[in-house]
């Protein structure tokens, strides 16, 4: 555990400590409100603590003590006063502490170097007293205290919104008068007669019964058609209602949102618990209401809610952004792992896809995150089965060698699918965004679920939740199953093999109904996917891959049955048995069209693979997600997440890309040439010169230079600081004037004397930060953009030979990359 | 894929590119060979290419083209003559590119820009030419092709490996007269007789009965015993020679060796072909001399090899010391897939417990070589059953919550006993390597080896095979179970449910020998990890964790068999089944010990579940996993690797470890007060001056400064630049003597105004590095720390203001962490 540090250092730390605590603390002027979540007002610290804690506001990471006898430390009698009269142990109540404004980019390093800061505090405080160390022993476990509750808060959560979800689907279709609460399955579960048509047990009453209609009939059909229309109108026009009065930004999937969250970026509300309610509310409802959408994603985004509200409660997460991003990527995991009970798949979903800042020891807690989840989840068992998903499936042979190939042909066809998919739906988001079609977000909405409704309820394939369908699609044809799709001439002579059989006349005509809803599923979720509801687009790719996987494993089955001599299946099909499992093709066509849509890669196969639940099916599954995502890399770059991203301007930077350019830092810094360049000198500029400067300019910080002739770099001090300095001083110190000199750094006395009988200069040194990042203006672009990802800088300073020439910041960076592909650098949009 | 750059890119690029690759051409000077192995003489390009290609070498990252006027062009003209004679297309056979030698430290951020510019040339080139079209395609596609041939040859040398080490061991005890090269289970294949004790089929022959003596009895124990300890003793013997006499380097598992190579560091020769061939070679021989030591880790090592020898055929890899890393990870990937039949822990296992650089596309071509190994050695089948390990296992019952506890209390012990293990032997690897005990390996290896077969083979639980104990362990006692172990007083009504029944005079009989099997083990263990033969240690640890895990899990079943009635039992044991499965307790064990003593988490976790094939215990383990690292965490920092690590010394930063500390760069740089700083000026000393600088300093590069009085920092050089460009320039121009002026920035004209009469300036502009890494004296020593693990720094240069005050290297570095944490500073050797 933690070692205790030397005996010098901990003096040390204590000042050090203290005056970064300091940070921020009149953020009462200023934007206010813990980030991420405005939401949360109760548990953020009063105003009131405002007053408590004087003066301004210190630098991040500063360690102004130890440097070469350059710095004041007039204050620092002050600082001890204030840090051993009993408010140390509450000094992280202070509020206002790393806290950004809402579409900003956070900083990894300070934060960071913040979060050790208090660490070592808690560390050296531990020897105080016994309540210190209870404090600490809480500050330790609180990580792992902190990801329990989020797995435990995410199953719960995830088990409700399975149970409703299909309580009120099954609505749609009928009633069960004795528990209306009770959806079909479990209705038909009182039922005595053991019956492998659980769908229609006498207990389950349709609507046209419930009418007094008989089951079948023409009358029946239309009442039955009319309920499923009016139902699923009330359910969307429910959900869509409930995100625009209450949480707008409880629409859509959330995971390009979450992505940018995670990246380091700051937009207030979008965890909050607003967003929770609505979007688990919302994704019930929307979900039941037959769109073609999955409630996977916005699990994700839901989890991630409770993570960022939990965190809360743990001041080491909630106050620090990029602390609390370690939780986010726990609870991207837990989202995953209940919406597939895939928790291994979950956690590497949360590495590839979602997180960037993932050290190991996020691995270790969002494995346990995941795995809590999905164990509370099984506890409260939704479906009524032993397994976590609804398509757990398992077949019973082999695969052959052959089949890669029309493995490797569903990975094109996937990918193709996956391509086309994208570049509809971004083509139909950016006409809703730019259009007036954008200012009608229920209405469309209503009239989308209209069609689907209408046109879905006549072919039984669309008819049927997503799930079930896709269920259907991966299940062999065992004895039990009585679909059209089984309908081949075979008799099962012994329950446990599958024997060679010619398709009937059933199976060509589902293959048929098939075609024609794979044709429907893609055109309506290319219109659903980006309306105003929450709907995620796992099960809906999964089923767009499924259905021609299932088709193209048809069709391979009846070769092989109608050639068993023929060389390629001569060798290994030659048997009785049935060779080939059409259930296994629809898996890997799902398998590759879910990654040319999202470009998974390694967490897919594993999801894949734990869904199935068998080491077996592991090589397929790859071949065609690779061959799935080079050709959706070779026809369009971008997955479905980083498109809407681009589509929104979020400012993102991947880690992915590679910067593939040979342009220097000279070349993206600012100012450009002819331009100048916005700096503060370390004690030349008075009061008003800075006021002039912070007046004129809009840059978030300014570096700080020798003087005006000699502009080397002593370091970079923060708008936001220097405004709250500047004004805390006028209030709090005597004789500040315009004309008082601002020494941020430098010779305390040169200053003074120069200035002789001028007022008293201003110290501000604190806000100081004298460890900025520089790099040189010869500094490759590749080498910069690494550091930008890699240490999650929020700016860097561009120097020759020591002299000041620039500055670049992240979206300096990101405007660059999109020049450079040619690509409009404006539609970044935030900074 | 790679989109071809602007216009205006291109020509700068090719430019660029040429310069980069004139680096180090008169390598035949240097200390020369491919770094990393030094066997490969035969693809290392030969020295007379050296003449081909003219004058000085230049700076890595250099784009000295673009820089505002300040550089000398006048050998581009020779550049460009050189450029488009036909040589570039074999720019990249020039010798010495990208090289270091033995013991030095890579620079991550130079090799990846190496790569890049690599890369942007075959893609411009790709338009030139069919052949350079094809090229491309090679180029894009050597990553997949290097690893695919990686995990073909890690599946079959797995093979070849299991298949000797299975045959070898069954020698030991007897031989198949009819085909002296099956081992005991292929020769009873032949046999028709279906028994479940296949050990003594009648076509087998054990050693006394070879010897005409029957197979029981007195005599025929004599003989055995003495035919066990003289094959232990030649097996031994064999494996150890061969380690002294061809390759020091296979000795040991590897893995700490591996760690520190994959985190950036030149060790000669270690992951050579020698290397390879020996270490297969004397694992099949040391595995099967009975001494207590397994052949995973062993692997890994082996995989690496392959994966640098394999890597020599793809220059982008073979040539480029942080490229072949990528590579490297994925093989120690396909080690551990082959060692456990685990893909995905050995993706897992690589990740985070050997790899340093680990991006995304690695992850993605790590599955795949493991995948594929995986494949390879399941088509070998080597153990001729259906599974990859000797130990799969399937258990019929679930566990149960109140299990928790002895779970948890195994990993307790699993922590304790992992404590007690790696302190003992770092404790004897110290005695050795500082006693004379080290100058007599062979005689080591025998008398440990003769002292482990005496006391393994009359205890029948340490004579077997250590792969065969844990199995046994592993195992739940059904029907066809003989083992004493198994002597339960129960009837076998029905095959599938095992009944809750009392412990017969066996088991306690197995628990006794168990016991001395746990401590003989141990002791064992201690002695023997470290001694001078291919050695891992997973399979010990499994084994020093199943054995204490199946006698708590005997004893929790024999009192929930006794007292079946307690609360504790009530719920969930009161039927007649048997509700505890001792087998799954031996599993829990073994994760904690292996956990403990390795500090894995996740890759441990999903190893074992890969092993087992279930999800439903992941829990356990997880509990157990976490119970054992923490209790080790709190009794000793290290796991065994980093333990070793330490003990040799190697400059190993650590990713995981948090600097905890508040010092500053200013305190850790290089050098410290009252010393001088040795830097060159751009454009003021003499190649004499120069020359002495060199002779009286050891620093691998110098800052270069504008003068000596203003000391800002201009770039820096590295000393074999330095070093080569003036031996090369003496050779070469005309003029050049001890007075000339070495330029190595700064206005050319100025120089020589200054000189007038003087010999002509000897213009080094290209070997500088214009972009070095800066820090300011004031950046805390963490965030330094940060950057050196993340952009994978050599050196970084602190500045004041812009003026230059010295050097931290990452030897600085971890030296200023081993003496934070109160350790000798001087315990890290290599730079």
């Amino acid at each position: 555990m933690e070692r205790f540090p030397l005996k010098s250092s901990v003096s040390k730390m204590a000042t050090t400590y203290q005056s970064v605590y300091k940070k921020g603390t009149n953020e009462g002027n200023g934007h206010g409100g813990p980030s991420g979540d405005d939401d949360m007002v109760n548990i953020k610290p009063g105003p009131h603590r405002a007053a408590d804690t004087p003066t301004t506001p210190t630098s991040h990471g500063t360690f102004q003590l130890y440097e070469h006898g350059t710095r004041y430390s007039d204050a620092s009698a002050t600082w001890d006063a204030v840090m051993f009269s009993g408010l140390p142990g509450e000094a992280d109540d202070i509020p206002g502490i790393g806290q950004y404004d809402d579409f900003h980019t956070i900083d990894w390093q300070r934060d960071i170097a913040r979060d050790r800061m208090r660490h070592r505090y808690i560390v050296k405080k531990r020897q105080d007293s016994i309540w210190d160390l209870i404090k600490g022993a809480h500050d330790a476990w609180s990580g792992w205290v902190c990801v329990l509750l989020v797995g435990v808060c995410t199953g719960v959560v995830a088990g409700v919104i399975d149970i409703g979800a299909s309580w009120m689907t099954d609505l749609k279709f009928g009633i069960c008068p004795q528990a209306f609460w009770f959806n079909r399955e479990q209705c038909c579960w009182s039922n005595d007669e053991i019956t492998f048509d659980r769908e229609n047990c006498s207990e389950w009453l349709t609507w046209p019964q419930v009418f007094g209609e008989s089951r079948e009939g023409p009358g029946a059909y239309i009442i039955s058609y009319l309920f499923y229309i009016v139902w699923a109108l009330i359910f969307a026009a429910l959900s869509a209602s409930l995100v625009r009065m209450f949480a707008p930004y409880a629409c859509g999937s959330g995971i390009p949102e979450i992505k940018t969250i995670l990246s380091g970026f700051i937009i207030r509300g979008y965890l909050g618990k607003w967003t929770l309610i609505i979007k688990s509310v919302g994704l019930i409802l929307s979900v039941s209401s037959g769109l073609s959408l999955g409630k996977e994603g916005p699990m994700v985004h839901i989890a991630s809610c409770l993570g960022n509200i939990l965190s809360y409660l743990f001041p080491k997460y909630g106050r620090n952004e990029a602390k609390k991003r370690e939780i986010l990527s726990a609870a991207a995991a837990a989202g995953v792992s209940v919406a597939f009970g895939a928790p291994i798949g979950g956690v590497l979903f949360s590495l590839e896809e979602v997180s960037y800042y993932f050290p190991l020891k996020t691995l270790w807690r969002s494995f346990f995150c995941a795995l809590i989840a999905a164990f509370i989840l099984r506890s409260i068992n939704p479906f009524g089965n032993e397994h976590l998903v609804l398509f757990y499936v398992e077949y019973n042979k082999p695969w052959k060698f052959f089949e890669l190939i029309p493995f490797v042909g569903l990975g094109i066809i996937g990918g193709c699918i996956a391509t086309i998919f994208i570049k509809a739906n971004i083509y139909w988001c950016r006409y809703r965004k730019y259009s007036k079609l954008g200012q009608y977000p229920v209405t469309e909405v209503l009239v989308v679920t209209l069609v689907t409704a209408i046109i879905a309820y006549p072919n039984p394939y669309t008819r049927m939740n997503t799930s079930q369908l896709i269920y259907l699609l991966f299940n062999q044809c065992g004895i039990s199953n009585t679909d059209p799709l089984c309908d081949y001439n075979r008799n099962f002579t012994d329950v446990n093999t599958i024997e060679k059989a010619a398709a009937g006349d059933g199976v060509y005509r589902a293959m048929w109904l098939l075609t024609l809803a794979l044709v429907l599923k893609l055109v309506m979720t290319v219109f659903t996917f980006g309306i105003k509801v929450p709907c995620g687009l796992f099960i809906p790719s999964l089923a767009l891959g499924a259905i021609p996987g299932r088709i193209v494993g048809i069709g391979v089955e009846q070769l092989a049955n109608k050639y068993p001599k023929s060389w390629l299946f001569s060798g290994e099909c030659s048997t009785g048995d049935d060779c080939i499992t059409p259930g296994l093709y629809a898996m890997v066509g799902a398998a590759a069209v879910l990654g040319g849509v999202t470009r998974m890669t390694v967490s897919l196969v594993v999801i894949m693979f734990e869904l199935t639940g068998g080491v077996r099916y592991i090589v397929p599954l790859m071949a065609a997600a690779m061959a799935s995502k080079w050709v959706g890399d070779a026809l369009g770059k971008q997955g479905i997440y980083d498109a809407h991203i681009a589509l929104n301007g979020y400012p993102f930077l991947d880690s992915k890309d590679e910067f593939q350019h040979t342009s220097l830092a000279a070349d993206v810094m600012q100012p450009k040439r002819n331009e100048t360049l916005s700096v503060i000198t370390q004690d030349s500029m008075t009061v008003d010169d800075v006021e002039t400067l912070l007046k004129e300019t809009e840059h978030n910080g300014y570096p700080v230079v020798v003087s005006k002739e000699s502009q080397y770099l002593v370091g970079f001090v923060l708008r936001r600081d220097l405004n709250l300095a500047i004004a805390n001083a006028r209030r709090t110190m005597e004789g500040i004037t315009g004309q008082s000199v601002v020494v941020l750094a430098g010779a305390a006395g040169a200053a003074g004397a120069a200035l002789g009988h001028g007022p008293p200069p201003l110290p501000l040194a604190r806000i100081l930060d004298l460890a900025p990042i520089t790099v040189t203006d010869q500094t490759p672009m590749e080498t910069v953009v690494d550091m930008f990802r890699k240490l999650g800088l929020r700016q860097t300073l561009v120097t020759h030979n020591g002299r000041l020439l620039g500055v670049i910041t992240k979206k300096d960076v990101l405007r660059h990359v999109k020049q450079m592909d040619n690509e409009d650098p404006n539609s970044v949009l935030f900074n």
